[in-house]
């Protein structure tokens, strides 16, 4: 059960929690965001987390009136408000108040919203998910914009599909769903990804951190021609951690069914995770 | 003053007036606009941007639980609670709030917006104004929506170069700018614009209207390499009206000064909103 939100700073009722019409995140679209877990009352990675908002904020010139520390606070606080033990946690980061509808206000406004734990289909490990190849870049990739028009709008399709997401492609390579990395297993055991134009997942790089140990690994966009012939290939999300890839259109990979690399790189972070928490937790 | 807005078909105070965490036009960018002035009390052209607005809606699958009578008529309300003359109306219909911060709600949220006469500095008509050629398409340019991430991310780099907006292309050919339509008028009196792949702009439908009685009209995107040899160039909007261009980037448009055609083709539309406010005036 969701409490509280915070506004700027205070916590606030989760029922009257909102914004003035003249922000500029609602007007025009000019906000960015995060999005992490909290695990066992853990926030997971929220130092990685952070470090990726503070880097949005900063490449959009939005100039937080909260630093690292002070921010790593709030979210405590917000947990523990919520007494939330699973759950998620959202930064929200807008242009402010916009004196004309248009020019950014001085002070952005800040919001760190809590969320119950979003539910995943744990079928989708055992069964595969379908991916639906679209052409689109995102405006500006390595910022975590608010702007989902794309991936919403083509959510009717997705579902006379089968399909959970679109797969973001310049006609040759591909670079990202809408809401995940995107991972090719060559037949050789190789791992392939974007490095350059895409979102940098936090979960993203804890499996390229723990699939290094075991395998090669290529950071360049996959192209599209290499998924006929590719063993496997998978998604990793906050949400998702490495969901396996059974087919993109008409692309079946590999055998069709879920691979040993994704199966194997999940568990192995979900013992990260493990390490994570045991690290976090105060000694009793 | 502004005192009041209107949410979901009820005025609210203009301080309180605000929108819910949880609404996917703040989250997700989930959003259409549009926004037209009051001139001597009367909405200008309310049929038209309530068609766009209408059609926005329709091609974002946003289904408005009012029809057009009832956004008239909410319209009308919100210009008298405020006894607004002069000012502009927003309307913004938003995904509503999601229950998984990413799925559209069932109902959107319609919020129509009240807001002092915009300032348009009238020197730009004598001096004329600068943009900056900028290579990006909108994602689904047929549709107002709220991303304005790429025009407002910008805004640093235009105030240093002098201009006032970017100007968006596809490597050859201009299509619109962030806030309004392109137009170049050749040497042997054509007028070029683009009719594919902009918003298409309610002024840009009357100026076209008002052109098409004295000159030639070529509707297709007009190519880079034709500003060098343009004799004008302007920019339709709804707050600009006709605004002269006389440079794009390094490229000196013409003379270098405001053309005849713009000037006309202004004077033309203000009377045209003349006739516009004597009809739509009840009759005394």
């Amino acid at each position: 059960m969701i409490r509280y939100h915070m506004i700027n700073g205070e916590l606030a009722p989760a029922a009257e929690a909102s914004v003035h019409v003249t922000d500029l995140g609602l007007l025009r679209g000019y906000a960015i965001f995060d999005y992490l877990l909290t695990r066992e009352g853990q926030p997971m990675f929220l130092d990685d987390y952070l470090s990726r908002l503070l880097r949005s904020a900063e490449l959009l010139r939005l100039d937080l009136p909260f630093d690292r520390q002070e921010l790593r606070r709030q979210v405590l606080q917000l947990v523990q408000a919520n007494e939330m033990r699973e759950g998620g946690i959202r930064f929200l980061v807008t242009g402010g108040p916009s004196p004309d509808g248009y020019t950014p206000a001085a002070t952005p406004t800040v919001l760190i919203l809590a969320h119950p734990m979003p539910r995943f289909d744990p079928q989708t490990y055992e069964q595969g998910t379908r991916l639906l190849l679209y052409e689109y870049r995102r405006d500006i990739p390595e910022v975590k914009t608010t702007n989902y028009i794309i991936g919403i709008y083509q959510l009717p399709r997705l579902q006379a599909a089968g399909a959970s997401e679109v797969l973001y492609h310049d006609g040759r390579h591909i670079f990202e769903t809408t809401r995940s990395n995107f991972f090719v297993v060559k037949k050789d055991g190789t791992i392939v990804t974007a490095e350059q134009g895409v979102l940098k997942g936090i979960t993203r790089k804890n499996v390229l951190r723990l699939a290094q140990e075991e395998f090669p690994v290529e950071l360049r966009p996959p192209a599209i021609d290499e998924l006929h012939d590719a063993a496997e290939a998978f998604v990793t999300s906050t949400i998702k951690r490495v969901a396996p890839v059974v087919q993109v259109d008409d692309i079946v990979i590999g055998s069709g069914r879920p691979g040993p690399v994704a199966a194997h790189l999940r568990e192995k972070l979900i013992a990260f995770e493990q390490q994570y928490i045991a690290r976090a937790a105060p000694s009793s």
